[in-house]
């Protein structure tokens, strides 16, 4: 800050009783160089002459700038402010304390390095074409709070373009530690993945991820439910994505509301927010899975779900089964990257979804069906079923 | 790297005679959070929930996000690898490890932080587009080897469409460097700038910079050089900012070869590569300078130029009076930074320069124009120099 600043009253003053703001003084990041330069010898090496030499080798042979750039081993974190939180869009530069946060569990997590990347646009093509225009910089694209349904699309069209992993986390991280805690409840009580009924409130980002994964993952019956109530054939003026849902869920046609789906199922996913009333919970199925999402206040009360239920999670890091997605980008970007794979494919989201329920093991409870977001086994275990996969698959360079 | 490299025989194996490729393995940077994250309350307050106070506050009141957020002091260093070092048109890749450098540099110098930026792209739109919505995630951008005539174009479109500092460093770090050499040099041998006849051989991104921070600082002859000779008025289909150089140059109306016009000259500055025979240095005007910045192979023989010149400076590191951009841009971008500043305008370069060659001081002799590039004076002087001028013009915030 210039002396200009200094002169006026400290922002920083006006929130000291926050200590959140106290930690996001000048941001959370710093870049440093692995060398330091305190000799013309450093200089001849770390910048001109030398690095002409490895410049003109990696021109003549592209193949070496992964062992000799760092660009393979950066995420970018790329986020337009569209959807933060729940705070909604509240554009890029007001979303960077959330992007700096991510880089920060990235670098800790999982030892690649990651660059907050906002951008002061919320056009599809536009955005397409700026994350393509600087993927040379980076080894991976952490697609981060951007809404649906234009998520998809930027995705979808990404992944195609590029040669190296793109994900968007909102979808696919939180998809997989779902899917995580639901191997594990259904392993503590005994159950197949294919025998259960599951309702999913919320078709954004992460319900049609959701989805997407438990069908991959052997789950049959699951209805999802937008805002307008279940997704069925019968729904008219859907985005595509929606249509999607439609032809691959709910193959009892359920109609009618979310609330009512709930009776007899076996298991509720709440990506949606809002509140959903205790008769609703008491109408499902005998030993049920109640894995209510939204923060900081989730769908159901976690107290009285547990009346009920065989199994409560939520996204709160207070209370016992969080859902936290950096139970999964971290260890799934290594592998992705330690692998040299060219794509995140549902193979490897599927794997790493395995290696996080594996974690827990014989430590399996009601109240620990997923690790603890700190627990330090698990991002190396990701990291080696994401690869594992990756090569398995063949989608590696 | 991953477990079917590691089987493989290691790229730097093949390197291992060359001490520039150890120092590039895995590249030369890392990002780090400046907050461990060791518990689930270092997450509440870095991550979520924590961060989500902070995001709205600035949400809420943008300014914030100077005090909160990294950006306004990251630097983005970015290139399009067309012009890279004496290498030409290398493309991103291979230009990564040049970038890293000057990220390397930029931290080394100046504490801010740097983040390298390659597109896969030549296109001049394509270029200001991606940059300009990438923009909120940076406090700066340094263009960096970017072929002319585009860098002209997109470093001017840039510095209208942001309110951050915007710098071609190829451009403005060496004419900053040049004329505080040539203040030096001109202090030394008793003479006013205003009286200096100057020959400029390259039009490039350079040679186009340079001519235009003389004119600022007073020098009023100068001529300069393309690839076809002196630019004159005679001269035809010349690009825009070649003909800027005829309307603003060469007052006398010089035509001919860059070599015809040393004789008598005051100053050659080579920005261009080439060879310079020792008859026309021979026949400058006495007490000549003789800048030969061409590296690694000066256009001028520095030996054969100290039998002619009262100075002498080269781009090397190993000779005496070396112009090294490293003297300029970090104490630029840190004192545009410091101000706040929304340009960095002629006066603000001026000022750099005056303040480098103000290093100096009174050890001033004809093998010492110039600081060490490793003087760690010269970024605080330069920044602080840079403030003032910002703040003068009205160029802040």
């Amino acid at each position: 800050m210039g002396q200009d600043t200094d002169a006026q009253q400290d922002p920083a003053d006006r929130f000291a009783d926050d200590p959140a703001f106290a930690v996001h003084v000048d941001g959370k990041l710093v870049v440093r160089s692995t060398r330091p330069i305190t000799s013309i010898e450093d200089l001849a090496l770390t910048y001109t002459p030398g690095v002409g030499r490895v410049s003109s080798a990696i021109a003549a042979e592209p193949e070496l700038a992964r062992r000799f750039t760092w660009a393979p081993r950066v995420v970018a974190v790329v986020s337009d402010g569209s959807a933060v939180l729940g705070l909604g869009d509240i554009g890029p530069v007001a979303s960077l304390p959330v992007m700096e946060g991510k880089v920060c569990l990235f670098t800790e997590f999982s030892g690649l390095n990651a660059v907050p990347i906002v951008l002061n646009t919320h056009d599809v093509d536009t955005i397409v074409e700026t994350v393509a225009a600087i993927a040379p910089s980076f080894g991976g694209i952490n697609l981060e709070d951007i809404s649906a349904p234009r998520c998809f699309e930027i995705e979808q069209r990404l992944r195609e373009r590029l040669d190296i992993p793109v994900m968007h986390d909102d979808q696919h991280g939180t998809a997989i530690v779902v899917l995580a805690a639901l191997r594990n409840a259904a392993r503590l009580t005994g159950r197949e993945l294919g025998s259960l009924r599951v309702v999913i409130a919320g078709a954004g980002a992460a319900g049609v991820a959701t989805a997407k994964i438990l069908l991959d993952a052997g789950v049959r019956d699951i209805a999802v439910a937008d805002s307008q109530g279940l997704l069925h054939a019968g729904r008219e003026g859907l985005t595509s994505i929606k249509q999607w849902l439609v032809d691959h869920t709910n193959p009892e046609g359920r109609a009618g509301t979310m609330i009512g789906a709930l009776e007899g199922a076996d298991v509720y996913i709440g990506l949606s927010g809002g509140s959903v009333p205790e008769s609703a919970i008491a109408s499902m199925a005998e030993g049920s899975f109640v894995f209510s999402l939204a923060n900081p206040i989730p769908e159901v009360d976690p107290q009285m779900a547990a009346k009920y239920a065989a199994v409560v999670a939520t996204g709160r890091s207070d209370l016992p089964n969080q859902i936290n997605n950096v139970l999964a980008f971290p260890g799934v970007f290594r592998g992705a990257i330690d692998a040299g794979a060219t794509d995140i494919t549902e193979g490897m989201k599927v794997a790493a979804s395995e290696a996080i329920a594996a974690v827990v093991g014989d430590d399996l409870r009601p109240d620990y069906v997923v690790p603890s977001p700190l627990d330090r086994r698990v991002e190396p275990a990701v990291a080696e079923a994401v690869a594992e996969a990756a090569r398995r698959d063949g989608s590696v360079r």
